[in-house]
């Protein structure tokens, strides 16, 4: 069985295993304050060139998202999402269990476009009765989106000009955020999202480590009691090395940009089979995850030998599926779909 | 430098490492739906003669507490704790955002008495204007307590009819559960906390593990949907794998058990020893906390040679501080403390 | 100047007004105990024929959302509503700040439709990923809605059967519903709510009192420790008879019911009128509100001598603005109005 | 039956009806936006001197206090309180409910002692894991407190200088503000309070209105977007006039001041008769509430005559019970009550 489910199907690196067994007798201090937390906010930094970034790590996405939004919005305040943010649909209502509304606009291929929020903003200013209604306070966007489409540098530019233009603040969902800034589309780097966002994370879970996000406050503009904070939402780990030292690993040597270049290249070539074999995609995604119109009838045959997402309906006839690459995939099972296409 | 500081300083066991390390290239499905977990849940239920039993695992402490607490209760119900309870001091008010007071009662040693709690309850029942009041719907007591102590079991089943007597639940919390069933004083096992709690979890974090909390609902009495109040909470992993594959191997073999007798073992060893030297304890805990009285004029040269944990002022020349033990306590750094008294 | 901008611009109906007058002195019980709740919950259980109806009377409509959504969901659940709902738009997340996710389908002319919410709720049973999803409980509705518009019977039985095959529950946000019951287009009565919805409130503040809203649980169903989680969300009055009082009031004589009737009916007059004259209705609402569409240059002549509602811009050269009518539209002031235009 | 249970038995102080009945027919902007508002905001402002001072109404105690604290504190925040404080023991969990812990200090006769404050912020700053814990952000007393008591002038001022010292805000809650200040004992007046506190309420349901406080943030230091967190809250009523008018008519010619007056001397009445009898005081109030203890075996003989609240056992023998005056206890009625005694 070939496995293209997700990306997040196997352990961690080899290298980050390696560092985590070779650091786990040492006896640290807790709660993050070990050496290798600070080593790793030191290399992330560094590759951010964000040299007053504040940087915390975390064990998963749904807690980031929720920890960073809540604490950077005031209680009133609301987050502004594309309705297919992961926020908006696949987080069980974790941002509205710690208080705050999601408020949606249309995605496009998973995008928030700048002219749907500056009309959104637009309008909640001359609206007589925005006394009324939360106030938004806080863009969330996914970068690269949940349709694997990554925004340009002048789209990220021109969110944070609207963004600066309104007095709210703008957060990145770098869940995958390697694949977005590795794969050929890309017209930024990790300095130009420590930039032009105020927060944003760097996924782990899903590039190389067992669990782990790494959230950076590019600044130093972490919200105050950021520590307490985390520990009231229950995400503070008492052993905060496990995210330390696969953290330091995954930005040692660039491991983590080359494992997210691999998964986008063992992705591109699937892409191309898909093409020349006359499949269609649904989205055009550059980065690791591919969507794809299956016919319903060969789907059963597809899944005897193939491990894939089932997305959504297309049409009557037709499925959309998913593909997803990771740091793990290799050539061998990239031939081997190949083959089976 | 001898580490007494806590139980947490090292990574995780190395027998668990090896099956983390083991796993670590299979292809697994998320969220705890992988067959580590699976297996893991199996091997406590046998453990803990709970067939029925309903088991969870996540991250740390604090999140189990938490979640534990806030699915338990109806939104306007309260949890009834000792005032040394770790939810009542140090959980950075983690219950309180969950929406819940936590009621406080005297401490003794840790230990919650049944007397007090039977005087709340039926003082509250009598109160014309309880009406106003948060209602008692949890008791939460800690097994071993923050300072060490351990309930009887002629204790907890007091505590259980009286919570019975009130139609309110019962939740232990066992973040250090292993070292009080191997205690000397221990007169009840696993079956027992089963038998007795409506919810109890099994610390791993402080007992073996990397990270990692088994929930246990004796009864097949999970609340409902508890997964996606779990994700709500931000406590889902992505890769759940990391928790079954360590709780797995942590109840084979009664690895568990073990390495927590192992470390009750070295520190009635270092209790004998203080106490041979004069020293006073603070409080005589039977299990891997030894809380000790330790004249102001000597700390500054016991801290150039042994880390330990600062606990309170006892009285103007005298402090109280922790040394604690675990699975990674050598018999050598034992030797060697009992040479420094 | 004309009144027409809203139906809460004056105090109580005069009538309300000499009951709370006859009955200040009298020395009663505080918190709703007094014997003019208990009255009027008599007569509104004797006016929505449901004997067994448990009522409740809180301040006003946002409180009353609040507090009923959250006390019918668990923690985990989320309220389906129209996205022009006034829980979706106008209540400054207060569906949030208490923690849940309002789920939001497209409004028709204000309502919610049966299709709409059947395919809704099938595809969520559907989805794989559903747990990771806030589970819909409840579903929102206003009658009449927050553009006049109203359910009609047929309509709400669907809506039911829907809830009903789907095991949620069905709210009816009623801040207007005398207004709905009274106007030409309904065929259904007080009872007919209390028999389809699983709760409802009767609206005092938009009809006859000075605030106040009447909570119906139609079946003896209202949520464990109701009152508990009323004063846990700050909606407890201490003197509970200002609400009694007057909803005794409203409810003796049929005072309610006739005052909504003459709202409805100055309101059928105007509408009427602005048809005669060529203008043209946004929204062909039944009830006390008109929605219609005026020319922009004509707008400041109106402002000058009636007082009205601006809603939304219709077009370039246009806008939406709203009459609206109340118990205290006098036939003087409509015919007033009828010169004007 | 002499009445004493509460000082919230009657309805509205006649001229507080008169008031209401008066402006019942105009029409007027709604949500506080009114005249009356902003006369009954100006004269509060003028008696409390602080020009500066923003004033709100709100319609109950409980809604009040967690609606100020909530919005004063950070997500992150603690309130500390006197453990007999009424958000520590009769607002079922309204602070925990929206995410606050309430921190408490023994109550001394109801009231918070310097002492105890001081020590423990300081213990707070000195605790190494006080990261761990919710950082303490407001201080709450009420004036006077639950048991009629009164702070001084110096009292308060110890306080607001140890708040000061700490970075930490003070709030008084007022719901019986008027008759602290104008009894035998109190040393202060409005502007003393306003000098002294960042914010206090000033309650009018236990004090002339039927129901509302009014909030008072004396430095302009109302949190930013107050009104919608009111409205968030569920506590912001369409028709705000129904707290302004009643404001503004205790507010003027000294209404407010006079009839807690009235009350006090009333109370004062009685106790002297208390003691006159030979009866114990359980606590020595000043104020409009006396606590005295009263022998079981007479206590059935007293109901049938005397309306009095139930407080708490004071021995074996003995009971302590509540007589309360308020604005509309009358002569005659002390006099019976003397006569009965």
């Amino acid at each position: 069985m070939l496995f293209f489910t997700n990306d997040y199907g196997e352990g961690m690196h080899p290298i980050v295993l390696k560092a985590l067994t070779a650091t786990n007798m040492e006896q640290l201090p807790g709660y993050g304050t070990d050496r290798y937390c600070r080593e790793a906010a030191d290399k992330i930094r560094a590759a951010a060139k964000c040299p007053k970034g504040e940087v915390y790590f975390l064990a998963g996405g749904t807690q980031t998202n929720q920890i960073v939004i809540d604490t950077m919005l005031q209680p009133y305040e609301a987050v502004i999402a594309a309705d297919t943010g992961h926020i908006s649909v696949h987080e069980a209502g974790a941002i509205e269990y710690s208080g705050h509304k999601v408020i949606t606009l249309p995605g496009h291929e998973g995008k928030l476009k700048t002219a749907d929020l500056a009309r959104y903003l637009r309008e909640f200013g001359a609206d007589a009765s925005s006394d009324h209604m939360p106030q938004p306070g806080l863009v969330y966007i996914s970068q690269p989106t949940e349709y694997g489409t990554v925004y340009t540098k002048a789209e990220l530019e021109a969110l944070r000009y609207t963004c600066n233009a309104y007095g709210i603040r703008l957060f990145v969902d770098g869940a995958r955020l390697g694949y977005g800034l590795m794969c050929d589309e890309a017209d930024m780097d990790l300095a130009d999202v420590a930039r032009l966002a105020d927060a944003f994370y760097i996924g782990g879970t899903k590039a190389g480590a067992i669990c782990g996000e790494a959230v950076v406050f590019p600044q130093g503009n972490a919200p105050k009691h950021f520590l307490t904070s985390v520990k009231q939402h229950g995400g503070l780990l008492a052993k905060g090395r496990l995210l330390g030292v696969q953290f330091s690993a995954l930005f040692t040597d660039n491991l983590y940009f080359q494992i997210c270049r691999h998964a986008v290249e063992m992705a591109a070539q699937i892409k191309e089979d898909l093409l020349d074999k006359g499949y269609r995609l649904y989205v055009d995604s550059p980065t690791n995850q591919i969507f794809v119109v299956w016919p319903d009838s060969a789907l059963g045959e597809l899944a005897r030998v193939v491990s894939y997402s089932y997305w959504e309906k297309y049409d009557k006839k037709n499925t959309v599926i998913r593909l997803a690459t990771s740091w793990a995939t290799t050539q061998k099972a990239v031939d081997q779909l190949k083959k089976i296409l």
